[in-house]
């Protein structure tokens, strides 16, 4: 697999490099990022912890605005970030070219429905394809933390809740808590998965609570402030969920914030420290 | 005069607001951000650090990607940030429509020249205009410091150097450093006010260092794999004028650095602190 450097700058005494490749998965070129604390030019191998981003961001959101770097050139922890869907003109989009379906909302499933089938299998790219390319080509371990913001926090509960043992740290940030009710998993899960809503239990993170097999503490910032809340994040479903079973949730809700990256930057440190501790730094 | 707040989001226990407003200096409505931290609740009055972004910048590039609110909110340090140039349908911009020209680069200068000079004051804005809108409407006194990028970062030094006694700290990120000497200078300089370069000298912070009544020390921190370094920075000119008047300068080369955000994020907190300390937090 070859990985195509984009473009390398130095950021807080390490690297941060953006990567092009062909994606198997996913069927099409594919853009991630990677920063590179500057322990990994020391010899060790790091632990990483991947960023599922929220609707229309690509890899560049977070790396940008999240101020992440700083902690993470400190903790000695891998950032990596993908972006928010496959793309391409090989690739089909919202035929209304809304916002919230098709490029740059690919909701971290793998689709089932045509035309969305051949391209839009991001859970296997983000747990699998991903995380093959780069313990190959970094200087890192198979320590592995998964978090993101919105459509990418409903992403990282899912590709952990689904797949236990393989990621040792979770958090998420106003995450699309139930998104088998919310307009925008409605709306996703009916094109990509069809109406049979069974089948999107598999995809919804507070059905998977019910049926995890490992209790991954997780923690959720949410602000209260944010205007998606009630219609489409819905934490208190997560809340309820986790409470049923007894699953560890530390639920944060944070007074003034809203939905964007200054409440993502105020609160990431907190996160990347929980990340840290589970990551053995 | 009248305030129109445009947004409102919370960050690091303060706030990050927009407004828009009506430019007596520029002739026409412009927009700036403030950063207000926690203290700027609690009932006193807070210094005010500047800051002035670079070519094709809005207030919006240094709020979202500097990652400077963590620490102005600990320090108890306002930010203010206005556009790089006057904006709208009625101001005249580059007429081949280039970037490094016109709407988005007025150089933080005041054009004599037609068709500029009617709407071109960005040194009177910035110095005059906005202060007086900021300490009348904000929790502030009149401490101020000042820095910038590029562009922003030749503003900075000039219009601390053509105004000693305004400011108490001034520091700077890869500026322009010899307007007059440089291809990006001298488009905008022959433009704005006109081909006579001894008129050019106050507009120049070489210049301007050689006669300054004032020795505000100066902060500068410069990429040394910066792509403009060479043809456009020279900081080396700057660093030769100050050590011809004795002006205390300390110039950082920062091995690996380059023009972007990432560098500016990487030695913000440094900056910060050397502003902190001038303005007395």
């Amino acid at each position: 697999m070859t990985l195509e450097l984009l473009s390398s700058q130095k950021s807080f005494g390490g690297w941060h490099n953006r990567y092009r490749h062909r994606s198997a998965s996913l069927n099409c070129d594919m853009v991630f990022a990677v920063y590179l604390p500057p322990q990994a030019e020391q010899g060790g191998r790091l632990p990483v912890l991947y960023w599922l981003s929220g609707l229309t961001c690509t890899d560049e959101n977070f790396m940008q605005k999240a101020g992440a770097h700083r902690l993470a050139a400190e903790l000695g922890l891998v950032l990596v970030a993908p972006d928010t869907s496959p793309r391409g003109a090989e690739v089909p989009g919202d035929p209304h070219g809304a916002w919230d379906f098709g490029h740059g909302a690919g909701f971290y499933l793998n689709a089932t429905e045509e035309p969305w089938a051949r391209h839009y299998r991001m859970h296997d790219y983000v747990v699998h394809e991903l995380p093959t390319l780069v313990e190959a080509g970094f200087p890192v371990n198979e320590r592995r933390g998964i978090s993101g913001h919105s459509m990418g926090g409903h992403g990282a509960l899912v590709c952990a809740l689904r797949n236990p043992g393989r990621y040792r740290s979770l958090s998420a940030f106003a995450p699309i808590a139930n998104p088998s009710n919310c307009p925008w998993g409605e709306k996703a899960f009916s094109r990509y998965l069809g109406g049979d809503r069974e089948r999107w239990r598999g995809w919804d993170a507070c059905a998977l609570l019910a049926e995890a097999e490992e209790r991954l503490p997780i923690l959720v910032d949410q602000g209260d402030a944010d205007g998606f809340l009630v219609e489409q994040l819905r934490p208190e479903a997560l809340q309820a969920a986790a409470a049923a079973v007894g699953h560890p949730l530390t639920l944060r809700l944070q007074p003034g914030y809203e939905h964007g990256y200054y409440f993502i930057a105020s609160f990431i440190d907190d996160h990347l420290r929980h990340h840290a501790a589970a990551l053995n730094l």
